[in-house]
């Protein structure tokens, strides 16, 4: 039996077609394990000349892997790392940032999921202390948990001051590439040109069956990473099916159509749903994730049909998100549903 | 370019052509995340079939993964984990055991990788005094690092012992396939029927691309282990992918054809290298690993063409690896080169 | 040379005769270490007389040791500890709580340093579901950072709300002798008949020279902690040393006295300072600390002369702190020398 | 009551009378806390005097909160810590280093307590490859757990071959005083100038009453210590106190009488019980330590009038201390005793 397609998450679509294609490709004789096959080498190459030929990029399994190994390589355990308080790491990693690397987690509330510089200076201060965490790195995500997108300005303005500061920026870029379609700029220019030190690049939310990669901005960042990765359990042994995998999301502009098409069914859904009298829609739509209040008593019964995530439940928030693979019908059936629902309230 | 089938390790091996079609069937449509989709609920129930109904069992991405959630279940940082000093945990894992779990491992010294109950009692003193470590797991390797296996009786004399204690039995299953298939038992005989608590079984070694599972004896045992998964990084978001590959390989005894076929070709290796003058096989050839001893200088040359490991550079002794798609031809090209090496000493 | 007694904390004062007194008269002879000498023994049930019968009590190094083995105590490391934004665990342990148990610490924002069950509720949720770290402890500081006091009833509804969650309360008592003295409440009273399962009991803050208690309700709240304090670096060998410190404490009242001694100063600080233009007190002054607002220009003059801390540099707040030997006469040349810097301006 | 004064370790004995004066003499006023008091300031100068103007100090409260900040200075979680099988790190800290460090300990099988570079070269393999945790730490302890004594030459053949591998060599040194005391040799002798980068230089079994140092060999090596020493709880406000006791250790060459005190003392007690028959001493008595062979049947009851370890059930042995206070008298009365119940076997 196959599920429709709802609006729960970007990762709870299927693979690629082309990434699945890909990996059939790799699948055939021996490669050398964790990393030194022709593949990966191929596809480091590769990275090299999407996010900068001084880059360095380390494939692992999964977001939270791919952040917890950023952290450690840019912060020691008394050190502190400040993000949005809606952050990834901060709200949806069970702990696995403090667990791995020790370090404080410094929240900042905002409304949008995008932290400012302004915000971020409550927390430079103590420095030299020992009784306090040693802020040093400072974690944006793009496109936020929120939907929301930083401009590269915004992110400029950030580099800029945390590296006045002697800190790092580090950009969890689970879905970056949803960030880069929208504001139509080029992964590089969105990341690293703007100042960025340490990336998580996702694939698994924009049509990979599992890996991401954390790219530094230099060698010299990524000096220990090879033993972090291993120690913190996200090194792959086969990993030509990792990087394959890769090679496909970059080769073609795949991860942009991929990207561009999530990002534009979400403007859809929105348009279609703010129609609607009773629902709010409470975040900019700038990327792929529609987030909007709708009565308490219509959640459950949608639910059943369409899974999703309540993000609040004190305002009776909710959030849809839109994948590389959303159909507009399935759209037009969402939609269709929720309306029989509110107006039957 | 594809590389010739080595013997380096049975990870360098590719994925089986069931594991792929297995992954390409539940390709359709969207799956809720993390575990809550329909193929991981059918094949949690497959792994109860196989293991015990009382077992339970949770998906992680490595071995590395699989055995530290492990650990973690069963003991506090206070602990001490005891296992043959050659354990994967203790020589290849980079020190994730003590980082993730806090626990010391005691290393017993072995001549064949298996530890008995006579060298496990030297770590068993000083319970109660608080300066010393408490040793609350016993981990043993199945079949081991040196491709030797423990009998089953040997298995409940562990258990048995370790139980007596209060203590826990830990079996690192990366090759489980390979010693149920050796000797020529069920899964659950080799394991939970013989008195182990938590089972690592390993996929990737034997023809999957990715995933193992931890396999816990009961309900109580594993607690906390989701929340545990979570925090160590090891939990997929796209799941189906993981047990679909699973379900390949518990059906149709796709496991025991590919364990039986790389035992088979792991002894194949073994006879035709012992008659050659100057290699000498160092350990019994009980599943799919051939230890050997050959004279230094011609390492280089031979590991040119084929890539393998040293296992021991003072002893000059190497590992060959077979695996499920090893080949006859593979071997007899690989004996050749060999020959020709010794012969031109 | 002799520092002037001043106001930065109360832990810059010196130590009580009557505590060197009790060392003194224990420095004869040998003593077995580690606790297991006839003085520990003797002030074990000391503490039980003192707190309850069920109690158990562990002698550590420091507060930031006693806090951090008590939420060890209690908590996995997938859990989490609900504390105010200002509580001692949170901004002065520079992270210690992180790196020893692994737990995330989730701040609760306040007036006054002390938190509400109101306020704990917004963290009162995703039980079970994994991706969430999972609240297990809520830490109260009493006094409060800010120099505030809970009612009993304040603690008990916590206490209430907390263990019909599951979850356990414990009490940074760094300064409870201040706060049991300004409630005119036993020991007990404060603490275990109020609902608090585990308890910090500062020493070092009210005359002693070195040492602080974990105080569990419970022996079997108290299971590991030996092994827990021990691995956590905080057991020492000479016990017999913090034993006698704490006897002399409990004994003829010099907790109380003490206690009473330093909160009438901080009240006699308060009101002076308050007739003083340009000075606002911030916070209720219920023990030993006085916060207030000052002109930015005067701090450094005044702390050339007696070091304190500044709390708030936006705010231009400061706290004073008064300790067991402070003397009227010191309140009086600290007063003239802020009301000359003030008039100065 | 008092005990009598025997055997079992140097830690049960009491405090040195001129280091309760020293004590008593700061107890006056207030002083900043955390090391910032002026008596911390003096006696950090002294060290210097002592251990060469370059090296850098910090007082910690107990061994093992010294050993595991060094650890923490030298090296990161994926590096190895190799040390003696015997080492306190080792056996006696309850995995604090694993804990706080993350890194494994490598042990090596001694004879006497003492390692030697042919025996850390076991260890010295690996480097770069991702699965084995990295060497980076060599641990000695001066003067041994088992009594025994490096010498000067075997130090400096440890350390040079250490750096040459650009690793670090780290002396725990609870007994530094005796063994230097033995040699004959200045504290800077017998560590920084014999190439140590960092000592746990012990104070506790030698007369104080808690308080030991970490001594780094330069500020570079010592450049996040404060934190570490913070996050690893111990740090002690009122730091007077420590400093106070080690000006008295090092002043009027206390430390060096006391050790040689003790050293004499075990020298005495070996002479005596070697001519028991039945009693083996199995080490060369260089410091303070005799560790001797008994007949199993008299260890409980001379245990009774007289506390010690047995070091080790299987053969028996078992270890008595001496300590600056032990007396002649002390040790006739013990071997009286001990000859009592050899006769009456």
């Amino acid at each position: 039996m196959s599920y429709i397609r709802g609006f729960a998450s970007d990762n709870n679509a299927s693979v690629h077609p082309d990434v699945l294609s890909a990996i059939s490709e790799v699948n055939t004789g021996h490669q050398v394990g964790y990393g030194d096959d022709c593949y990966t080498m191929e596809v480091s190459k590769l990275f090299k000349s999407v996010f900068g030929e001084a880059t360095e990029t380390y494939f692992v399994y999964n977001g939270t892997g791919a952040n917890v190994i950023a952290i450690q390589a840019l912060a020691q355990s008394f050190n502190a790392v400040v993000c949005a308080r809606t952050a990834h790491i901060n709200v949806d990693e069970c702990g696995a940032p403090e667990k791995l690397s020790g370090c404080k987690l410094l929240p900042i509330e905002t409304n949008n999921g995008k932290i400012t510089v302004s915000q971020i200076k409550q927390y430079m201060h103590g420095f030299g202390f020992e009784h306090h965490v040693q802020p040093k790195v400072i974690s944006i995500t793009q496109a936020s948990e929120l939907g929301t997108i930083y401009t590269l300005d915004e992110i400029k303005a950030i580099a800029d001051y945390v590296h006045g500061l002697g800190l790092y920026l580090h950009m969890d870029g689970a879905r970056l590439a949803n960030a880069a379609a929208a504001l139509n700029c080029s992964l590089e220019d969105t990341t690293f040109k703007s100042g960025v030190d340490v990336l998580s690049f996702g694939g698994t939310k924009n049509g990979l069956m599992f890996g991401e990669a954390v790219v530094f901005a230099n060698a010299k960042l990524a000096e220990n990473v090879k033993y972090i990765r291993k120690q913190s359990t996200q090194l792959h042994s086969k990993m030509r099916y990792v990087s394959a995998q890769f090679k496909a999301l970059l080769s073609n502009d795949l991860w942009l159509k991929n990207a561009q098409h999530s990002n534009k069914m979400a403007r859809l859904l929105a348009d279609k749903v703010k129609e609607i009298d009773g629902v709010t829609i409470t975040q900019a739509v700038d990327s792929n994730g529609v987030f909007a209040i709708v009565p308490k008593h219509i959640i459950e019964a949608l639910q059943q049909e369409f899974f999703f995530y309540v993000w609040d439940e004190h305002t009776s928030e909710v959030r849809w998100m839109t994948s590389f693979d959303t159909q507009e019908e399935d759209i037009e059936v969402f939609v269709r549903k929720l309306k029989n629902l509110m107006t039957n309230l």
